[in-house]
């Protein structure tokens, strides 16, 4: 099979200018991480550092640098608030983990399976509410109204993807929508308060958090693609997940929309819980491949991709605009 | 038997001149708190809702009002901050509930039975979220400072006393630690804002510290002592709690000090779960009482409370401060 592939005329996009723009600032980050995760308590840093050593891309404080290096920022208060952001990030990874049961995260066992709900629960929040200090450290009340909003809507966005859950009626409206809230606030302000550190123009700020907006989405519509692609390498994270839990993505919308009578009615019976097996996920997986779902979501995903490089069009050509291009098409490329 | 009783010389101390003092404030509290906690997700008001509606006494945004009214503050601004102080302390009764499975919250099904342990984190998340929101409307970075630092040392609270649950070695020390983490903290910062917002002398703001932290390790000692004490009035909380979760309290820390042998034994067995039954809990009531255990507890509560009249002392005589002095002795004798 593999003589039949076309070989690629372009190298695949990688993060790979993104980590090289961001290194030296990761270091500090970093630094600022495992500083601020300490306690007294020693299960804090022991739960807290599973999850936070545990490879994740930060991806997130890695827009604030970019972002900061994109508009010639050249001060260090943006290592704290990089934390702040990872650490926002690692809270709602912990509750998220707790909600949804997961057995797997990032390819090790999550934090609920080793630790408990319990404490989960309670790191959580305690990461939080560092966050909540680093940027009251700082001092900025603008990026605390950007975060606290961002936080606020990312709760709500899984409060809504819960009561979404298991419901076959979803729209694509309403699953953008989710997404939007749980993933791309975050991206937003994560990108954004590079600009109000750097004490730029509104239409500079407008332009970061429309890069991380979109950005956002488009991960997220490419998470939710390989949770059903078969031809996807290990993302840390057990395929079929989603399907287990009746959440409803946009592969799932698509192929149920576009199924015939008895492929809507297995839809909605799995989407119900009542199609658990092994087959069931081959089916459903099937069926998303049968209807092009993933083709299409991954086109929505480049769709907002290129609104997220548009969005820094306005700035002039630089090593940061380059990196942060190439992320927006890794974001899409990914997985493949 | 109740022919026996002593009657009361003197009048059983109440909230009643709290309420009366806080009760105009309150109104306006209780407007921010309803308009705040409101979400296109309905899920969200519903959930919250349930708890907020559900008739707390709103002891710590009290404390806020009595506070500032103590020091003769005539603006508006602790209105807001009184309402984040009550989303803080909502969102940390919500994740109780789910860390210690609770099935009673304030004489109701708690949120977590009703609404499932997921939604119940997740709208934990989202208020607390606002009473970031909320603080930073207000602009205070003092205050930011002051109540992220509360809300981490309220988790790190939480979290020593999971560690130190069915663990009978637990000291004394470390009790007390705990309850001045995980109730004390908010009841600290909540007091201490009011000197805040007023712009009062560090020796002033000191003092309304010291009177919220004070008190608040009466009321969690009081609280304590409460789900032992077979003489006291319905709380709202399933009595027995504690004993079944096998959480060290200091009723139990000093009946297992002052038992022989065997009742160590019961007590070892009874806090690693192994004694579970309604005759086990009967028989914990039991050796609470021969040890005077209770007395102790209250006596302790006694002394913080003391403490927290103490230092509320440097104020002139007034209104607020006989209403904040009877507060402190009400949560001594509440519950008897």
């Amino acid at each position: 099979m593999t003589a039949d592939v076309v070989p690629f005329t372009r190298k695949q996009p990688t993060l790979d200018p993104m980590l090289a723009l961001t290194a030296s600032g990761m270091n500090a980050v970093n630094t600022v991480i495992l500083e601020r995760m300490q306690s007294d308590i020693p299960l804090i840093p022991r739960l807290a550092g599973h999850l936070i050593a545990g490879g994740g891309k930060r991806l997130r404080p890695m827009l604030t640098l970019a972002g900061a290096a994109l508009v010639g920022y050249e001060g260090t208060r943006h290592h704290k608030l990089a934390a702040a952001v990872e650490f926002i990030h690692t809270a709602t990874l912990l509750h998220d983990d707790v909600v949804d049961g997961s057995e797997l995260r990032r390819g090790k066992a999550a934090a609920n399976i080793i630790f408990g709900n319990p404490a989960t629960v309670l790191v959580g929040d305690f990461l939080f509410s560092r966050a909540f200090e680093l940027m009251t450290e700082d001092g900025s009340l603008r990026v605390l109204k950007i975060l606290s909003h961002a936080s606020a809507v990312i709760a709500e966005g899984e409060v809504s993807q819960l009561t979404a859950q298991r419901q076959i009626e979803t729209s694509e409206e309403r699953y953008l929508h989710i997404i939007g809230a749980k993933t791309a606030a975050l991206f937003a302000a994560a990108s954004q308060i590079s600009a109000v550190v750097a004490e730029c123009s509104d239409e500079h700020e407008r332009a970061l958090e429309d890069y991380g907006r979109n950005l956002g989405v488009a991960f997220q519509l490419v998470d939710d693609a390989i949770d059903y692609d078969s031809s996807a390498a290990e993302m840390g994270k057990d395929q079929g997940d989603d399907f287990r839990e009746g959440k409803m993505t946009l592969p799932v919308i698509l192929a149920h929309a576009r199924g015939n009578e008895e492929e809507r009615k297995f839809w909605k019976d799995a989407v119900m819980g009542h199609r658990s097996d092994a087959s069931d996920f081959d089916e459903a997986v099937r069926l998303i491949e049968k209807h092009h779902a993933l083709e299409d979501t991954r086109e929505k995903a480049r769709h907002f991709a290129q609104r997220a490089i548009d969005a820094i069009s306005i700035f002039p050509d630089s090593k940061a605009r380059a990196a942060m291009t190439e992320a927006a098409h890794f974001a899409v490329a990914r997985g493949y």
